[in-house]
Order: structure tokens, then C-alpha cells, then sequence
């Protein structure tokens, strides 16, 4: 397969995101997409005491964030400025815990379809690989 | 299957979630356990602008953090005070959108065993049968 | 929500599917759908000592099949005869052991939309009620 | 993470999942583990009009009998003679049609703990690295 092809750089990528989700810097500080490449695409947050669970590590509902921000920038990096690209289903599972601190998540584009865009995302604190949780999703593009 | 009954009334299990997992009404204002019985638990949110996404619903992040507590509550509520047991898999269907205002997640325990539960839910504006997004999850229950 | 209303009853949907997918009968003999009311499905499938694994129990890709057999028999019944209905994504939790013999699958349809139909589907024994397998799945309707 | 090791060779575990699970040639000819290193297990099976669906392509449940293959050729490798490890969940997302021929799936361990083990599994027409269907489970590990 031949991977698809981006349409917008990180940085257009981010200035879109802040524009019509001018909500994700308030939930999830430091979010950031940090690399477009054909089929490929890595964004990161940082995560602090508001993000944590019964426990002391980083919460499911923020690991599940990261990685659903990561389907969404795929979908808008190769598709175009299509905001109201919606998530349809996620899986996710986690597998290692992790202390509060900057997270990536590497996602890849399984299938980019008219209707719909298939990803899988590992997500790892910044620096290690140990994959800390892994989810795989898909992305309803809206008609033309 | 004759239901696993619980041993947590719905005040003892909010006092308990409170307790261990602070952080939960500053993320997730209102967040109450609303009902127990055997096998079954209801739990509900308040949901604001904070929790909107692109196109003004609510946010897949937000839906996936009720479906989450109420397997927790699931959990906490049918086994005891075990506050560090963990979603180890939890799959999640967005099917409707939704204006942000009070969410419930009706959650059934499909098994009970020593290392494993396994739960489904169904989130519905309160008031409404319309199913907003439907999950199923596991969590791990710690050994003794 | 009111429920989807059916286009074919169970006997015409039995004749529909071993017309497009005669292979189903060796497979997994005695599948049949046994009922179809708005919004639901009932279909049944027999096994024997072919659809079992190490352990002496049914097989997880023979209580798939029973899944999505479950899921293309609410698409089929709901939306007409559209034979290329395809399954997009499958979830599914195994929790008991069963052994061989006659299986039921009760699916439910979780939304009926222009491209997508969700359902969930509970797998017993038939005449019993605990649940072997839970799965929800997500079928694509082909374009008109 | 230093990728966890193997116990048996391809060999050693074509031979003990002959033993256990004698019924598995008879319903997926060519069944066989062609690959084990650190963390990672390929597998691969042969189809034919028997495993096809409706429209001509190789059926979803023959797809989720490779993965679910490759999961338990990834735990018994890694972990050794444990024929009674389950599949507890399954995901499977199903993105291209394939013909009937042979099919390998490319398996990497993403967790092995004590009592559970997580893996993906990428599908493929043998020669090509057009992902047909993606899946990510869990298998429970039985307590010594």
C-alpha cells in the first residue's frame, strides 16, 4: 500500500485545531501535533494532578483523549478542514501505568476510506517506549 | 445467571469514589452514583461548555470518562473498597450527538469473576431512551 | 426512540441468506433466524465436535460467526436485501465456557443510520441465560 | 521495553497446537506458525471457497480465526504449554476485501503480564502489506 498523503503540515494542523476546538488547551494543556508524514501522525499533552486516578497515575479518560486527538489529527491531516469528522467507535487498551508528565501518542492510518478513516495509536510517555496504553479507532468523515 | 449482588448501597459508594479519587467533581461536576442493585449500577454527569468538541456536542472523551466511572462503580460497588482496580479494555460506539446537560450511563455486569469483570453501558441524556454511545469494558480486580 | 421497523420477516430473510451465502449450512449447520421484531433479531446455530477448541468448548471464531451472523441478520431484516452489507468492526468479550450444542444470538440495534447500523448481540445456550459472549459490531450499508 | 522472550521454537509449536487443538486443519487447511522471535509470532492459513461470504471475498469469521490464532500462538510461545489460555476480548476492524488464497497475520505482544497477555494482529495476502483486517485482544493466562 502506498501510504496516503498529507494535505496540511503540523502547523497548519494546530492552528486549525485551536481554531474550531478552542476548548483542548483548557482540558489538556501542552497539546500539541508534533510530526505529519504520509499515513502517520504524532501528538502529544502533558498531564499534571487533574489528570489522575485513584491511584496516582494518569486516568483512562486522558490516555483516551490523547489517543482519540491523534485519530482526529490523522483524519484532518489527510482529509482537509473537515471539523466535523467524528469518532464512531474506539478501543482501547491499557496496559502499563504511567505517572503524570508529557505523553505522546504515534498514530497510523490503517485504512483512509470516502466514508471512513481507520487508526491505531501507542501512546508512551515522552522518551520511553513502553507502550502504555494502545487503541485503535475509526473517524466518519462527513459527505461532500 | 441469578445476579451478583452488591456490597456498597449507592451513598456508601459516593462517599468512597470521593474519597479516594478527589479529583473526580472538579473534571466531572455533578458526577453522582444515582442507583445499585444486583448486577446493575446507573451513575450520572453534568456536562458544560468545557465538555463540547468541534460542532458544539458533547465530547467523546466525556462520554468515554461516564461509561468509565460507571464500570467503576460496577466494580467498587460489587467487590468493595478496591479503589485501585483498573480498566484493562474498554470499547466504545458513539452513535448520536449530544447537547452538553445531565448524562446517565446505565451499566450492567455481564460477568463477576475473581480476576476479571466485565460490564456494559448505555448513556442516554437524562429523561431520554435515545442511546448517545454504548461501551463495553473489563476491569482487573486486584488479588488479595 | 421508537424502533427501527423490519422489511422482511425471519422466513423470508432465511430464504434471502442461503440464496447469497450458501456456504453458512456446512459451516455452521442448523443456523436459522428464528425471530425479527423492530429493532431486534434472534438467530441460532448448532455445534458440534468441529466447532470446538483445546479444552473440549465452542471455538471464539465459531461464537463470532454467531455474532455476525446476528449482526448481517439485522442489517438484512431492517435495510432489505443488500447482500454486500459488511462488517467494519467487531468487538467481542468471551465469559463462560460453553459446550457443543444448540447457541442462540439475541441482537439488538443500537442505531440504524443511512451508512452505519450498530447492534450488540448477547450469545447463550439455548434455554439458559447466562451469557457466553457479548459482542457489538458496526455493519456498512452499501450506498443506494 | 526489552521484548519479551520466547520458550518454544515455530516447530516445537506447530507440534503441541496439532496436539491440543487436532480440529484445527480440518477447518483452516495450511494452518501454520511460520515465525517466532522476541515478542513477536507470524502465522499463516489457507482459504478457499469455503471461506468465503456473500460477494465472493473471505469471510469475517475466517479472518477473526487467523488472529485469534496469532494471539494464542503469541501466549503459548511466550509464556509455554498453556493449551488452556482463553481469548477474554477481541477487536477487529475489517478494511479491505480479499480473495480467496493464502493469508498471513503478523503478530507483535504488546503486554505479557502474569494473567493476561495483550497483542495486535496485522492480516495480510501473503506477498502484499495491504492490511485486510487489523485486531488487538486479550488472552487470559491460567494460574499455575
Amino acid at each position: 500500500m502506498s501510504a496516503p498523503q498529507p494535505v496540511m503540515s503540523a502547523a497548519e494542523l494546530n492552528d486549525y485545531i485551536f481554531e474550531v476546538y478552542p476548548q483542548i488547551l483548557d482540558q489538556y494543556p501542552g497539546h500539541q501535533v508534533m510530526l505529519v508524514e504520509p499515513g502517520r501522525v504524532v501528538v502529544r499533552m502533558d498531564t499534571d494532578e487533574r489528570h489522575i486516578r485513584a491511584g496516582g497515575t494518569v486516568s483512562g479518560p486522558t490516555l483516551f483523549a490523547l489517543a482519540d486527538m491523534g485519530g482526529y489529527s490523522c483524519v484532518l491531516s489527510h482529509v482537509g478542514r473537515e471539523a466535523l469528522a467524528v469518532t464512531t467507535n474506539l478501543n482501547i487498551n491499557f496496559m502499563r501505568k504511567a505517572e503524570p508528565g508529557r505523553l505522546e501518542a504515534d498514530c497510523t492510518i490503517l485504512k483512509l476510506g470516502k466514508r471512513l478513516m481507520v487508526f491505531e495509536a501507542s501512546i508512551c510517555v515522552e522518551g520511553s517506549d513502553d507502550v502504555i496504553a494502545h487503541a485503535t479507532g475509526t473517524y466518519a468523515i462527513p459527505p461532500k
